[in-house]
């Protein structure tokens, strides 16, 4: 047994178990894991560190047209090499299909860019706007012949926005292939209709944007996109979960045993919601959709990750500059929300700003690792080339420090924007190295690599979940 | 004190109370509730019988346009008539808007046809088809200046099927006068979308017609329009509830202390949904929309009923001949339930019906009034003058016999429908005299009035509920 | 018709309606009720008063023996006296069977006390100590065949506390007549466990009181209690809740369709259970058993008196001196919840404490009849005779005045006790007549009565609760 | 790197993975998970097979002393040769305290005998009868210096049922070393209570097993056990969970971050308790306490092991002969249910069993491995060295064929026993091969090894449950 790297006496840990043991590594992937493995022209001492398979981001905006005017300030090459620095191995972003475009030309330009820039591997979901029959019946078939499974649709946003019909037409669609479908689950019209009238009241402050989305958007579209799943025998995945009342609509679906899965967000599990209540520009570094609830529902959404009523955590990256006129929009003595593009950045905090939970015995160290990794590689089909350390698997390795809190700065971080929404937040873990297929790309608080080198990862079939 | 009429020694029975005492008429109106009251020209002997006030029928359809080429054969006579046989003695149909009319003249129009033939008094709801603004803002606010303040609209069906924007702005306006909107829960684009789904499959024998109106159908619906109205901060009645998980919405939406009330008919609780599982030609009978569901459905309804998740119990009224090409149309060989109309037949039966729960132990006599009279006559506007035995109300009473079961026998009954869906059914007790105003309309098998003398109630505050 | 007395032109509420009527009575009863009755050498001008029946107080300690060396210091004359002041009509106190006295014995003693001293008509509950089967062979059928229904039984208390094979056997004998067995529910052994542990760690102080009896201990017994009642059939209420978690057995055993019932009292309804976080000795004041807990319990209690979960309202009147050696016991230095008994006068307040709830809008008036009045009677086997303004019934009648707030204070009441736990409290209904049989008892602030008339009355079946 | 055995090519499934990989293993542990690992002198073809961690029976009742005159015919030898030959590689006995014998004379007895024969390693669980306050304060303190931190009690059966006091000073003991208690949860009073009521109406045919202990008698108990233990802070594990209504009470408890944690049996997943309606003899083969239940309760359950309600499945083996007079008792004539000793063999068809839950896919084989192996081991501190597949864990692997379904047939098992009760029964997986300390134990349809060998495994703290 000959290894190019050793990553010798880690505590292992995976979504079942933990373990010190060595890492021998070879031609990019994992050859075994053993009581000392034998020595190799590389070693990583690893302890006192704990070893985790890289994280699976599934959820993130790269490189996606404007939206309202506001562009998000990174590329594949930022995103990709802040998402390893943050403990990050596998991006799933998405396929946004733009007007006149088909999916396989989308499918085509994306990839290139992400072989161009990225420093990690990736996959794709589609991101549909367009649900005509013709589109169902002839462009999302050639996704799937390319191996992609995961559709995302908008229950809101103009030009995103699916009436319920459209949805069931892509949900028969993505079921009849086994797929998943992916869902942002807030109520159009009501959310129109509410804006609309506080903005008739005058209400167009910053500290109107959580009271113009209420919980009762995000819970009944919820209880609409599980329906209408249902009725499809369609897979459903609800992402971004915000509050106790969607959670409950889940966790209800899923007692009936339908075969729904759902996704939260850090921002949503930190219980800063009242920071929304302000009209002062500060606030507009938190609005994104739906917005950050109360204390409350960021209890329910632990409590959700530690039952398993939440499946997965992603990011949900798309940041906008918070200083800048096609960013959050520089404010010009009053500020409107109506004008304030949704979205936050967090590519490479997720884990850490995550990882909170697990100092504080909130979820096991195992549960955070399923969720951030095996889970999400599972559901979309990367498992087990991503998301496990075991024998075959690629050799993409995030190897962590636990121990004492520093506090989040947005100039230690990597990606092009110009704030932290969290700054200054302590953190009690960090990933001190990452590894892509077996490379160093992040160590000692250096980044080794250059942009480029990721692959395309088809989705296969993994272990059903 | 002097009567006119003395109904004595009956077992009053309320919503609150029971008690043997003596009731005194005079000039159409309760005068005294006493023992021994003095003699009066004119006396019934209600020894070992229960005196009850007269049921309000709140969801009926009467003399409303044919949908789908169906015609209702009954009109404000036969209706009326009917439901006083059947211990009605006040009824609340639609105002059933067309393309075309105004409301101020449906409004007319109805209110004359109601007063030349119904015998019984009545009110109205307004059925709302056309929400555009301009309706809205000019021919709700002429209803409401009537004292109308309850509006039906429809979340299903071709031509009344609104959105969610025009649900909110109903919702909206109705809630600014202290209204109720009352909601046919089902969605419809999801209905549409299934129904075609099984025609494309060659599925539309009559055994599919529940299969394409799954209960996920009615519980979406209910959970939308709970949060509709919950935004608007709309009072809100879901009308002919049918399910278990319909029920459970509301149940959820009560805890919540959202101002949700709920209705279910006779046809629910009777647990025959599974005659809906044959092509034969017999279930068109029972085809009504909501479908009618099975055993464990009805056993919730029931429970519901008892612990007040349910709040009143109506006819829903909308008869259609079953040999007969206006009707349920004569079948030639095959039948396809997207032909036939819904609606099921009811005003005369509902009380009988609904009384098996009372003989079966299910619910209290007590309970039945409530559900039946006083909670209708409350929501509605109708109370202290209708659904009450107290001094100062209307003389609108019914005089029960119960004990033996009789079966229930289309040719007893008094609408121009030509069957029962429930016929041969044993009933145990029934109204064997019916006083409205005081006057004896239905008395030992016999009809004494003709048609015509209903007066137009109109809404006002009564007690909250 | 001639009538002794005319209550004229009230708002007369019962437990279903509301409605403005004369009152007609004579010969102690009520004879009629009507819109301009006969005029009476008697009347009483109720306009825009609100007439209710006479309250029913179906939990309350009246010469018992001392218990710890403290005595009440009431007797059924200032007890009576009180309760009818503060608009109560008919109490049901215990027969506090005490050692080597059969229940016959004390029967005689406590039937023959009451009919000497209280102004009210009266019942009373078997409150048994003595659960050895001889006991319950011999002299338990002894009160039944004195109509006697109801049979309290304690699952703590030194002396009281019965094992589960003792509730067992007492729940047989008392389900085979089809009474009903009231449970204090708190788990003796763990109560004694928890105090002792508190005590060894020298917390004593009265802050200490309700940590020693924490929800847990009142949860289990309530689940304990519903259980084996589930296994022998008995009909069970549930005393005096106190918290929202018995208060969810409870709900759940009534999903269930168990037979279950649930009192509680207005001292948990007023969310002061913080006041016990005191060492001061003033906290002496709140001791009762179970605790009064925190204000997320209370509201739950409002939620479950408006939704039907919870039954009935007495007041568990146990008052004892707060200054005196013989009650709540003066103290010297260092109080020790210990040494406090537990208790609160309540039969004076009851009815207007509870009254908050309806101006607050948390219940109806009629559900607040329904609770202190209807309820009660039947379930304890007075109605029709008591708890109803009916023809026939007792003329038992409290006379409200509802509006302007006025602090209670101790002053104005009128048992035998030093304080109110209550003081200053604003309290916007009063009631400022009340009839008893017909005959003034407490009017324009007078007590127009000496002490006895109440007489015995023998429970019977009513309409099945 | 030099491996004795390689077991090669095999599916490896843990609690959180599936691979395919190489395990080399050497001096009894695992020494490498790998691609191709180097030869060895001793392989395993396992391709085509699953890989599985060894199975911890973590409720096994082995050489305890006779109960109602009822011996089990196991001893160490037979008992572990059998779980060996079933994929378990680790039990976790009882020692039953008899009276008049030390825990520490307890303890070297029962170990002395486990080394004699076990063929397995093997820890213990305190079996407490005597709850004296003087046995708590010297003889638990004793056995935690060993190590065990597992203490069993019963709620009932005479001579084990503990009252509320010893359960409270138990696991007030249990807490303060973080131990975790172990509890029957059934109620003792009731249960005799029950049975002698049945016995004086002449039920006392076999039929009248399940009626006499109905799952109200577990619900309560195990509603007790949770509420005693929060009192004190205890982990409680209930064992052998058998109803929806007790897992009800777990997963309520869950939701309340109580620390409780629960067990089921093979024998409760399997959907036959209405084969206990007969008073046929057979009946006496499905005896076991408390009693197998519908197939309402064991859908319930499957759902519990999926979602996590249930944590851990042992098979609380415990067999009696059937045909025995000091077995399940040879009947003549009439058998009474009094007299069938209550209790299962089920130590090697554990995992067979609940592996059809796999085949039928309730549960994932990831998750049939994190119940009966790894979250055993992390329990009750057997973990990384138990329950686990890593470098440095004892090579204790069982090798399992999965597919073509074969009936179980009690000539092809290993105890001592008479009988299975599921003989028949088609099976779809089973160990072909089981590894001990990386010798073959089980192969090819032959036991290899002689009684002996077991080693006692001290309990130390692994990962928290």
């Amino acid at each position: 047994m000959r290894f190019d790297l050793v990553v010798r006496g880690g505590r292992i840990v995976t979504a079942g178990e933990e373990f010190v043991a060595d890492i021998g590594i070879r031609d990019g992937r994992i050859e075994a894991i053993g009581c000392d493995l034998p020595s190799a022209p590389d070693e990583i001492d690893a302890a006192d560190r704990w070893v985790l398979p890289g994280g699976i981001d599934a959820h993130c905006h790269i490189e996606e047209p404007a939206y309202q005017g506001a562009i998000n300030p990174d590329d594949f090459a930022t995103a990709s090499i802040a998402a390893a620095c943050g403990g990050t191995t596998t991006i799933v972003p998405f396929l946004n299909q733009q007007d006149g475009v088909t999916l396989e030309d989308a499918f085509h330009a994306y990839r290139s860019a992400a072989e161009a820039r990225s420093i990690l591997d990736f996959s794709f979901h589609v991101l549909l706007k367009d649900a005509r029959p013709e589109t169902i019946s002839t462009e999302l078939p050639a996704m799937f012949a390319r191996g992609l499974r995961s559709v995302k649709i908008f229950m809101t946003y103009p030009g995103y926005m699916m009436t319920d019909t459209a949805m069931l037409d892509v949900m028969a669609a993505v079921a009849a292939v086994d797929g998943i479908v992916m869902v942002h689950a807030e109520i159009g019209e009501a959310s129109r209709w509410n804006v609309d009238r506080l903005a008739s009241a005058g209400r167009t402050g910053l500290s109107n944007f959580a009271k113009a989305y209420p919980v009762l958007i995000e819970r009944e579209a919820t209880h609409r996109a599980i329906s209408l799943a249902e009725l499809t025998g369609a897979r459903l995945l609800v992402v971004h979960v915000s509050s106790a009342d969607a959670l409950e609509q889940i966790a209800w679906a899923k007692r009936r045993a339908l075969p729904v899965l759902a996704e939260t967000c850090p921002q949503y599990l930190l219980g800063v919601g009242d920071r929304l209540d302000s009209d002062e520009w500060e606030t507009a570094k938190l609005i994104c959709a739906p917005p950050i609830r109360g204390a409350r529902d960021s209890e329910a959404l632990w409590r959700g990750l530690a039952e398993g009523s939440l499946d997965i955590v992603s990011s949900d990256h798309c940041p906008y500059l918070f200083d800048s006129a096609d960013g959050k929009k520089a404010h010009d003595g009053v500020a409107d929300f109506r004008d304030v593009p949704c979205g936050l950045p967090g590519i490479e905090t997720r884990l850490p700003l995550l990882f909170e939970g697990v100092a504080d015995e909130r979820i096991s160290i195992r549960r955070f690792v399923e969720l951030t990794a095996t889970r999400p590689a599972m559901i979309y089909g990367l498992y087990p080339r991503k998301g496990i350390i075991a024998p075959g698997a690629d050799a993409d390795l995030a190897i962590w420090e636990v121990g004492q809190g520093r506090p989040l700065r947005h100039a230690d971080l990597h990606d092009r924007n110009d704030h932290s929404p969290f700054e200054g937040k302590v953190l009690r873990g960090r990933p001190v190295t990452t590894l892509v297929g077996g490379r160093r790309v992040w160590d000692a608080g250096e980044v080794l690599v250059r942009p480029g080198g990721g692959r395309f990862i088809t989705p296969s079939e993994g272990p059903r979940c």
